[in-house]
């Protein structure tokens, strides 16, 4: 059978793990996106069911959390410690839909004791966090080969409550996944997100075969599936073909390049005491500030953990959005230039005392200074 | 009349003038987009008719540039000196569609004497510089409240004879758009890209009335113009209202924070020699280099331009595509780690002792340092 209607289209802007659910409006023709109404509170979304924070719950999701950092996160095939678990279920939010690379995320850090909670907005990970009704999120900021998710960067700065505890740095594995009762001789499409297309672009070439971009991959994988559509195949996550009962015809599908994606653990504030049992380049500390003097001034920035011996891992900007323009005095004249918020990632823990002394003279220079968290760091496995 | 047939939605990802056409399959029912055909390299686009460069044509580009420096490029409305050429027109590729804040940047650089190629795909535009069929190209870098734009950045780097050789800073004036024959108490919707109407947002939510989000402005714009429609309005360029005979209801739409795009203006190699008889301040240069120890190294990279008085006015990274991952030597053990292309604008010629000899000592601790371009500033207008 082939595809007849549409398959649910989401927005393309976000890479992996981030979409938005959007309807088609009969009248108009075009896409009608929740995310802008949401964004002008004409409709505001209903809320996920609100769930009792109780203390048990708390202390289990720390228990875990504790696993998670020793045992460096077990794998969905071979699930963590964290599994058996006896008390409410840990409610973990993830950017992105069922069968996403985020939910495959959420799972390899909680494994099967969480309550993964789907975010189809990029925006719905953190409100759950602040509204109590997920514990934990997770979020994807990164692509080796793509770069960083700049938009969940601007919501970490935005939502002043959540905080960072935990990365995860996955290896992508791209499978070619298809309905169980199709043959490889059937497949007359590959479909996928265009960045998973790129990713696989080297086997594609090689193949003779109709290649069609979705602006989401898990949702494609699902509609095969309820469609028991036979003559296209998917290139998704190994998580989407459990999700969604279809067979792996291929794992590892991408291009032989380096390829891992780095998600975020999220929490409301932060909820674990900052623990130094850890040796210093077990953790990583993520800083958010601006500069009095601007872009010229990040040297000054940089050498203040330079001269404490704090390794800085990662420097990322971002457009200073209550002050997008600042105004630089030159030889001649004034001149505006863009201003803005400076992400740096530092290797040790905020207690740590480089940090904690760089972070203090960085005040001196800095407009806006935030530690967005301090956590233990994912290794590439 | 209600706007019955859809609105052409072009992906979202890129921002403000990128756009890729897509035609709906309509067996799949899903965007087949011409951009992965291409990356596949399965159906090689048709390029658009290759012109004949002669000596003439060159000479009046780099006039045209001349002026452009002096003059700090003219407006739409005050055509720049450039106008009135008579020769061959000069070819200037942009990437968007008509009507686009590209086209409205192409036109400001080079009036109405320029033959504007409007580029659907983010790569065509440097692929006309490469192939000749275009002198010079208008891309889109940065808006100031949203950030860069990480494609095009990918794309200098990728296209290694593309050279920088103008920068262009226009603030943002987001126009609400109607059919002529449209009255102000007709418009029941507003349409438009979600960054136009996120800029928007605070005019917008003191309107009741439907808000809907589009792909691509300019095309909503066209569609309204050649389909009669006047109930709907779009927020878009002024160069659209012109380009499509519609009215312009409301200028600078946008919410009161400063909001500039900036341009970039590409050559095929530098055509020009370096000019010094510019002052100093007047000159930007951009360069791109990977460090050999990585990010830890930025901190030595920019005191090199720190040490010798050059003035750093941005500081971007994306993933080293070529390596994206680096092995670290760790305290207790080797882990990999995201690796990264740092481009860094500076204030200053490339000529200029003191940038030639940052240079040549950055290249002792980078893997791969290339200039971008050394050109006349833009400054905000």
């Amino acid at each position: 059978m082939a595809l007849r209607v549409p398959i649910p289209t989401t927005c393309l802007r976000t890479g992996y793990g981030s979409a938005r659910t959007e309807t088609r409006n009969p009248v108009m023709g075009v896409r009608n996106s929740t995310a802008i109404r949401a964004v002008l509170k004409q409709k505001p979304k209903p809320k996920p069911k609100q769930v009792e924070v109780n203390k048990p719950v708390w202390e289990e999701v720390e228990r875990l959390e504790r696993m998670f950092r020793e045992e460096k996160y077990g794998s969905g095939d071979n699930p963590s410690p964290s599994t058996g678990f006896s008390g409410s279920p840990v409610r973990v939010a993830y950017q992105g839909v069922r069968g996403s690379y985020c939910q495959e995320a959420a799972t390899k850090a909680f494994a099967s004791s969480s309550n993964a909670i789907p975010c189809t907005r990029m925006e719905d990970a953190f409100e759950a966090l602040e509204d109590k009704s997920a514990h934990r999120a997770i979020i994807a900021v990164e692509n080796s080969i793509d770069g960083t998710i700049d938009r969940n960067l601007d919501l970490l700065l935005r939502h002043k409550d959540v905080s960072i505890i935990g990365e995860l740095i996955i290896p992508v594995n791209h499978c070619l996944l298809a309905h169980p009762g199709a043959s490889r001789a059937q497949i007359k499409r590959i479909v996928s997100h265009p960045q998973a297309l790129d990713h696989c672009k080297t086997r594609l070439q090689l193949l003779d075969i109709e290649i069609v971009e979705v602006a989401n991959a898990a949702d494609a994988a699902q509609f095969l599936s309820e469609n028991c559509v036979t003559d296209t195949a998917v290139i998704g996550s190994k998580i989407a073909a459990k999700e969604f009962g279809l067979q792996v015809l291929h794992e590892n599908f991408q291009d032989p390049v380096p390829n891992c994606n780095r998600f975020l653990q999220l929490g409301f504030r932060p909820s674990m005491p900052v623990n130094t049992t850890f040796c210093s380049g077990e953790w990583k500390t993520t800083v958010a500030f601006t500069l009095n003097n601007g872009v010229s001034d990040l040297f000054r920035a940089l050498s203040l953990f330079e001269n404490r011996n704090v390794t800085v891992t990662k420097v990322e900007q971002r457009p200073n959005r209550s002050n997008p323009i600042r105004v630089m005095k030159n030889k001649t004249r004034d001149t505006g230039c863009f201003d803005y918020v400076f992400i740096v990632d530092l290797n040790g823990n905020v207690s740590d005392s480089g940090i904690t002394s760089s972070l203090a003279r960085l005040e001196e220079i800095s407009g806006f200074l935030r530690v967005l968290g301090s956590y233990t760091c994912g290794s590439i496995c």
